[in-house]
């Protein structure tokens, strides 16, 4: 059987802030059987994530090793492989039969086939909705527990201040430090999101950064005790400003930072000298380093959503011609939680 | 009895690149006895410290808290406490006698007065010039050695990029890195402190960083394969073009941004997106942090300096008066090694 699968494409590199017109959507014949002697799996896709750090994968290749071990560049006019879970429709891989929920690295689009030794597993859904295995039980929610509990060491009591905190790692990233028992604050792009955060995430306080006119200021006004734990998503001036309002042995989380993607010029340029004296931390960290901690992430988070402790922030758009809107919109600060596209029905 | 104490003071604070004409000398009456009932220890000093970090207290107060913890701020007119190593000459603390050695936080002059609780302990000489007390066995070896070992977690084999290396710490961080089995590329400001670097503290590789019109490609062409670890003791530019040439999991120990320290609009601007990527850790210390290994770091650094292996390079200028001219001389780079005076005869 063949189906006619549809897939968004890269017209060319792009280096600035990305444009809708700098996508487009293809069209291929695809079939639904796996040669003979190939351990190919084709999947049908349900939920695929969209994620800011793709646009660093769209740039022409400078001579920086930005990316070398993390994910490959993107090639124009080729598919282009981003998390999610769908559907086996034909497997050539004894792991995998037709019809087994799986999550992996799929396509942007309505199937994708994933060659013998490609990112896949089968998923237990646990009674989840399915999306939940492309966000907050994935990448995101992983990118968020590993960050704050591995790699800002929190202690009780302590800090906590949370840019981007409406977004896919950031929300989580505030909860989980509530449930812990630290103080958090977090800070986003508009009174809506301001609002969530306090009402319906628990976080203690929370402002809208475009409101404010001296970072630094309005750090000392949230945090007169000073900052133990930064959790970055945005880099740029709010890390200055961070870095600034610190307590000594400050730890600073940095796994993204979407202010500086779409702008070389737009970068961090944190007070040295309050590094070394306050003996400040700054690390960067990916959550694939982290999947050691893969099973207590899953267990305490499943939990957590369960008992209701966790909310569960989802952004879906439909179908796969709006997965350039909904990419486009994450540097405009469009979305509130994990932004994905729904590509399949189950 | 009763002498005449000659000591240096700032005349005002010092926001800038410090001058001569910044600091005065002044002379007091001090009685060589200690007031019954207290616990004074009255020293005659013979080696001081001279450190860049000392201008830090010499600026006004900011609204940073920049030295909160760490060393309060310098009061102009009075006098300046830095580390050192002299004779008791008068103690009315049972801890210490007449005629010891004793090294601690004396002060700028000839004579200093520690009050109880002051930081001062008993010094075994050991068979070593004296002076070794003030530097290579005091702040400036344990912040090289628990620098390297603590903060860099070094592993054999491992690249390894000094700058100000053949500063105080630096020539020290690059000759334990050696000694360990690391590969070293050490840069500093003259032709004669490279080929110091190469041929006489064993690096493998040097260069002057003054000579250089892109640091980027001149790390990249003495270390292809990238950076492991740096230490850094300057900021700005360096530490932008060391993280852009940092391997996966590099770490960066900032004990000291000697670059920033004279101008505040001169600040490292570090790539975010490598530092997430290449999951780069920087980390700011002090020495004092780290007193828990204090006992390994002068037994294996004794025995690296009788064993001939470890080179002790000394910068010492003589008389009390010679204080700010090579306080404000550490800015041009113009000392070799650990800057130090000696201010009275043993």
């Amino acid at each position: 059987m063949e189906v006619t699968n549809r897939y968004i494409v890269t017209k060319h590199h792009i280096e600035g802030t990305p444009q809708e017109s700098d996508f487009e959507l293809k069209t291929g014949a695809l079939s639904l059987s796996v040669e003979p002697g190939k351990k190919d799996v084709i999947v049908k896709n349900l939920y695929l994530s969209i994620d800011p750090y793709q646009l660093n994968r769209m740039k022409r290749k400078s001579s920086s090793q930005e990316t070398k071990d993390f994910a490959g560049a993107i090639t124009p006019s080729q598919a282009i492989d981003a998390y999610g879970v769908g559907r086996v429709v034909a497997s050539g891989n004894p792991d995998f039969k037709k019809d087994d929920l799986v999550a992996g690295l799929l396509s942007w689009g309505e199937y994708s086939t994933i060659k013998e030794g490609g990112l896949l597993n089968k998923v237990d859904n646990m009674g989840f909705p399915i999306s939940y295995h492309a966000g907050i039980l994935a990448f995101s929610g992983l990118t968020a527990y590993a960050g704050f509990f591995n790699v800002c060491k929190p202690k009780k009591g302590e800090k906590v201040f949370v840019s981007a905190a409406s977004g896919s790692v950031g929300n989580l990233v505030g909860q989980y430090a509530k449930l812990f028992g630290c103080y958090v604050v977090g800070c986003a792009g508009s009174q809506k999101k301001v609002d969530l955060l306090k009402e319906k995430l628990g976080f203690d306080e929370a402002f809208n950064y475009k409101e404010e006119t001296d970072l630094k200021s309005t750090l000392k006004r949230y945090f007169p005790d000073g900052i133990d734990i930064y959790f970055d998503n945005v880099g740029a001036k709010m890390l200055d400003a961070a870095i600034e309002n610190m307590n000594t042995f400050g730890r600073v989380a940095v796994c993204g930072v979407i202010a500086e993607y779409t702008d070389k010029g737009k970068r961090a340029a944190p007070n040295m000298v309050d590094v070394v004296y306050k003996r400040i931390t700054i690390q960067g960290f990916l959550a694939a380093d982290h999947m050691k901690d893969y099973k207590d992430f899953i267990s305490n988070t499943t939990e957590y959503i369960q008992s209701g402790k966790l909310q569960v922030l989802e952004d879906i758009s439909d179908g796969v011609e709006s997965i350039p809107s909904g990419f486009v919109g994450l540097f405009r600060g469009d979305n509130i939680g994990k932004r994905m596209v729904k590509v399949g029905e189950d």
